[in-house]
């Protein structure tokens, strides 16, 4: 994730993980394909915070959160027991998607970063829906809510 | 699983899960809730055998099953790269279960034993439902099925 | 997880989880398998309140708990976004081996009930190994820790 | 994965997965880090049909593989009993790394694509380690390797 393609700036919003033996492979570190775990945890959190928890999304408006496309680069590797925190940016917002970049951090140790483009969808026929006004409007007041003007 | 709760004979269904790096835990072994997902795979696996894939149970019949009950004894590690054959047994049916005995082997060595009672629902209520007659007779026809009379 | 079977009283250890996506399966509810994390997610805090993290434990010690056993009945389905509690209480305690019992509830609700014995193992030779006096000690202090006499 | 960085032709190495439960989530779809699961049995098959399982390579060698960077676009969602294809290509390879191009399908449509760079480590150190040349030699003989000049 290069330093270019990123405008976001201000205060993240940060959600904390701990590493269990789930999230760990026989290489003695957290398998590469949990940090997406991670990272959506965060995700979820910061929706959250915004008043909007997935199944009430999913229920009240019949729309759904997918990843679109996701560039994931790992630094340095995290291990069991670790707790670390997973920093959120909003880097861009359209009408149908939320572009997010994410870090991963043992105290000031950055051990992976990733840029994640999540679409809104309509969850029965799965095409791109907008997201509601009053979503867009509370995203506005989250840390971590800094897009590219 | 003790063995006077198995009246299962005859031949087992059998199917082979490999071990990867997404299976294991940073103890060098395979983590102890991924045995589940391997004996999930070797039911289902059995019941597509017998003609009933769960994503068209679930369209066309309304139903479900889940795992009301599980009993799971570890008895030797699976490691990375193993080969491992998941055996079945039916032990016992009902109208709305069926008991399962599984074992995980690698080649002669039995690495976990489970027994697993398995509901068929109704997938809107939650509530238990019949199995489909066809779907009951279908199993007399599979190696593994040799309930207690 | 039969009454019969748990003199454990008093109070319970409590361990908070949240149900993310990664959790779920397409059935609507969280995958049978996964409520093997949040049990261990608990028996890892548990012993993380006694002052002993699993890596400490391994390290300096060279011994590792691994699941000699389980058995879980699943009552009720756990859904998006619920937090769960996770209650564990020890039930039986050895020189090799803990057995605990744990609950997993939604409020007052109860979703599922374990009982999971714990061996304590050399990490090297996989064998069975004592564990250490000072860690059976801090047991003794910690909410959950009710042993039959 | 633009087009422009692949110079992958040629027949790829092709693996099959089978979707279960295990693999999906409470929006009826494929989890999306679990395509990263798929994706790493296709590397881990290439890599065992190239002679070189993975436990082997780290207890002969003391190497061992981690994923550095990965780009994947999401396009069709998989369900529940599909069959899917993974395809890799080596686009790249290095002294120390192997960049794969892959590919998950259903039959002909294409789900989802992902650029994958694989770096060799020394496994205790974790620092970067030359492939084996027997390895690298190995490679060239298997169907997906074709980098660039």
């Amino acid at each position: 994730m290069s330093k270019t393609h990123s405008a976001a700036t201000g205060q993240p919003f940060t959600w904390t993980v701990r590493v269990y033996y789930e999230d760990t492979d026989t290489g003695g570190i957290v398998y590469y394909a949990n940090y997406l775990k991670f990272f959506e945890r965060a995700r979820t959190e910061w929706l959250r915070a915004a008043g909007f928890e997935q199944h009430r999304l999913r229920e009240e408006f019949g729309l759904q959160f997918v990843v679109a496309h996701i560039e994931c680069s790992y630094q340095q590797p995290a291990r069991l027991d670790d707790l670390i925190e997973i920093d959120l940016r909003v880097a861009r917002t359209g009408r149908v998607f939320i572009v997010f970049e994410q870090s991963a951090r043992r105290g000031a140790e950055v051990l992976a970063t990733a840029r994640v483009k999540a679409a809104c969808i309509d969850a029965r026929r799965f095409a791109p829906a907008a997201m509601p006004a009053d979503m867009t409007a509370a995203f506005r007041t989250l840390p971590g809510f800094s897009p590219t003007p």
